[in-house]
């Protein structure tokens, strides 16, 4: 466990001037870990409510050491955005866990995307099939609040030891939360740079 | 010490194609951390042999929790950019530590400069300033080869003492590793989303 290479994705933040302008973009992040210990780092831009953000965090891999084990800290980034688990999980390999704060509320999903994506039904596959064949497990950890996995290629048991495995400050694995920092930090300091507000 | 805040500032890799071209960009990552917990991040673009680092160094802090300490892991970026210690602690009002692998060589720094350079007085003086200020200390350190340490606002012995508090993983203290491979990361994203190679 201590030596398991985890590639944690995570997308940054949405610009506040852009938020019904489609095409604007901000960052997708990939940092690789050995538990603790940063690793290596890659990152693309991704469309804000695209449908790009499986085939950049495809190439962020690309761009890496080969992970044991992918974490992602939700399916959606970027808006409606969709990280798919199981493209992810079939094009590299490995074993792949979303860990949320919030418990999964599809019904929320399925309204915003019927209301606002013509192509919601490409959207929609990827939360049903994660219903299907991914069940939610409710994991308690120390600090106060759960968090809820879905497992892909690796046992719901074996999950949850992974993901206690690399907690360390907070009720994220280390990766998740490192990942999430530079994300936000990453995409805030893209909106300075392009005169936007993050 | 556990619960120092450390901004550790960075540059990325340069441009393989851009090599003479003066104008080219990189990243100047700056990360914050309390000891081996990663806090936050900032970035700006910088300008290859330009002489932006250190205002952009102070913009990055801007953006961040204020440090107890910046740590820099060389007065150079970008080429020859100049990241100026003592403009970062008359700035920021917070001691410098500048941390390196290769001991300082002077006479190598300062050829390259009047061979290179219209303006290499203004970088020289940097140099100058800092050998006449805060002398190389060698650090041994657990790993192998020494590290060589130059301190500014803070004493040889404490500087000494807080940056092997830092030592995690390898020689570097760990805010100035993680920092180095976000930026060498960062830099090689950027390079492939402009089409050049890093």
């Amino acid at each position: 466990m201590e030596e398991l290479k985890v590639l944690a994705v995570e997308g940054g933040r949405l610009p506040s001037v852009s938020f019904k302008a489609r095409g604007e973009k901000t960052v997708l992040v990939g940092v690789l870990m050995r538990r603790f210990r940063v690793v290596d780092l890659s990152w693309r831009l991704i469309e804000i409510d695209g449908l790009d953000a499986t085939e950049k965090a495809i190439e962020i891999a690309s761009d890496l050491p080969s992970p044991d084990l992918i974490m992602l800290g939700s399916v959606t980034c970027a808006g409606f955005n969709i990280l798919n688990p199981f493209k992810l999980n079939e094009k590299l390999g490995v074993p792949v866990i979303v860990v949320v704060k919030e418990k999964p509320n599809n019904e929320a999903v399925y309204s915003a995307l019927i209301k606002h994506f013509p192509d919601w039904k490409e959207r929609w596959r990827v939360f049903e099939e994660l219903a299907e064949k991914a069940p939610i497990r409710h994991v308690k950890v120390e600090e106060g609040n759960p968090v809820y996995l879905e497992a892909i290629s690796i046992s719901g048991e074996e999950a949850e030891k992974t993901i206690k495995a690399f907690l360390k400050w907070g009720r994220l694995p280390e990766p998740l939360r490192v990942a999430e920092i530079i994300a936000k930090g990453a995409s805030r300091s893209l909106f300075k740079t392009l005169g936007l507000h993050g």
